[in-house]
């Protein structure tokens, strides 16, 4: 039954990889977009994404690969962006053919600068795209363990739940299990929060906090986004569920997440912006921080460990002092 | 006004050397009953415990060192258990004075074996010691941490919250902050239940699974945890404070955790008695499993990881079927 739908993944990184790969199991064939020509190319003669995720071999016959976002949209029924959340703007303004009718899948943890909306609310504002055809795609899920096959839980969330489960079958696998759910607000802005938090997890490991410290931060932590989430939007959900609890504990203690490592190099003493130099890949947490301390002016949700984050990250504060401060906080 | 009280730290293991030193820095003297004499006289001499935390100096003026627990309970009004619940019958056992109007502190995270209660029950049932005077001192917190002096936070619960304040501030210093609960039995179950999650968690890395499956674990380990205590002690608790979720963290997470560490060896293949016969010290999850298993067939909540962990570890099961078939009950 799946077997003949249209899916596009948009995006040439780890976690569009990642999700080609787990669309590969199910389906015939599956469209590619990719800015990145010498990747496409690469991935048609070595069948290996060059750049990210390079253990995976593909089955070349499923992949229509295109450097031209059109194409990718136009072919689809079913699309899913994967990139980083501030050149998402960037991408769709290439669109000229129409989003309607398609049913647009988010597995961006981000907030689209230019609008400071989540991916699922930029869509909609900007698109116009009814909430029924909008979906995200969220962990707890490093795109590493997908390509070493280690079992990993996704939870799709959509406005029409017959669509989250079309998007969870062609995702599950004997090493994927999916689950359904109707919180698309809840479940973005939790996948965007996390990052702050595991910045500021990286911003104390870098201070010389050690494990009680962290386990502590992290029970505040996702205290903190239940009350900010439940000002954003107010329903039944449960903050400890994966998709929640679990996508922030398995950010926030890899220490191969980038906002973990960035913050960490603001702990120990660089600069944001030699810190920012120095990581080639964006730290998304970066401006979620701004745009979560931005929206919360209006919610006025009580949320110090993003308040101090952000205080380091924008407003030059010593993280040291900061970090003393929030301690006080904290319990 | 907290100088001139008179504690007694009952035990020698790194737990009860990491709690003298947080009581020196309050305390003018302390009373410290350890077994092992060759312990005391090298503590005598060169001021630190050779055993564990062997980095911490004592002010040897403040301790009052014995291997007479009889002396140390006579000389007390605050008495702090923090000895493996495996050998604390027996300790008891040599009690000649009484414990009446004492007030006692489980810092030991596990059952009593001989009667499948937790430390405070036991104290209640078989001492008669009213609920006033019983009290629990709990993480999350590492020893090796406070030998360190990093920042950590105790919750410190009593039936009496004059005694809890009274202890708390006794513990109180620049590194540990505190906080008082009037939960004494839902902290204390929540200290003992996190160690079963934390042989969960050990098991799934001796298998393979990643930390992608680990934030799944503890994610559905915390609520597991909530059902649990909410059948055992219903009132009001918020299970993500971290005396419950940051105790299990700080364990799940800790590549240093004795549970964790036996769970690994089961997932690796040892059999439970050669990985207890490879580990020189006790993992209070062992005795953890089994009393959680029994309490609950009245209980009736659902915990399929500690029946996963009670099957592997009691039942012989094969830890790789178990665990595939835990997966399946996990979302």
């Amino acid at each position: 039954m799946t077997k003949n739908l249209k899916f596009a993944v948009i995006g040439g990184g780890s976690w569009a990889t990642a999700i080609a790969k787990m669309l590969c199991v199910n389906l015939k064939e599956i469209t590619w977009y990719m800015r990145n020509e010498d990747a496409i190319e690469h991935l048609k003669i070595h069948h290996h994404n060059p750049n990210y995720l390079s253990s995976v071999e593909f089955d070349i016959k499923k992949l229509k690969l295109t450097s031209d976002i059109n194409e990718a949209v136009a072919y689809a029924d079913y699309i899913i962006f994967a990139i980083p959340s501030a050149f998402l703007n960037d991408e769709l303004k290439k669109l000229t053919v129409s989003l309607n009718d398609k049913v647009v899948f988010s597995a961006i943890k981000g907030i689209v600068p230019e609008t400071s909306l989540i991916v699922g609310e930029h869509f909609n504002t900007t698109y116009n795209i009814p909430f029924e055809n909008i979906g995200v795609i969220t962990g707890p899920c490093h795109a590493e363990e997908v390509a070493l096959e280690r079992l990993s839980y996704l939870t799709i969330a959509c406005g029409d739940a017959e669509k989250a489960k079309i998007v969870a079958k062609c995702l599950s696998s004997n090493y994927i299990k999916t689950k359904i759910s109707d919180d698309i607000i809840g479940t973005e802005y939790a996948a965007m929060l996390k990052n702050i938090y595991a910045i500021a997890a990286g911003i104390a490991h870098g201070l010389g906090y050690g494990d009680n410290f962290q386990s502590v931060l992290m029970s505040n932590g996702i205290r903190e986004m239940k009350k900010f989430i439940r000002k954003v939007h107010k329903m039944k959900r449960n903050i400890n569920d994966s998709a929640y609890l679990g996508d922030l504990l398995v950010t926030g203690y890899s220490v191969f997440s980038r906002n973990r490592m960035f913050g960490n190099m603001i702990g120990k003493g660089y600069t944001v912006k030699s810190a920012q130099m120095e990581m080639s890949m964006v730290a998304e947490g970066y401006y979620a921080a701004k745009s979560a301390y931005n929206l919360n002016l209006a919610y006025k949700a009580k949320t110090p460990i993003i308040d101090a984050v952000y205080s380091v990250l924008y407003e030059g504060k010593s993280a040291k002092n900061v970090f003393e401060k929030l301690t006080e906080k904290l319990d």
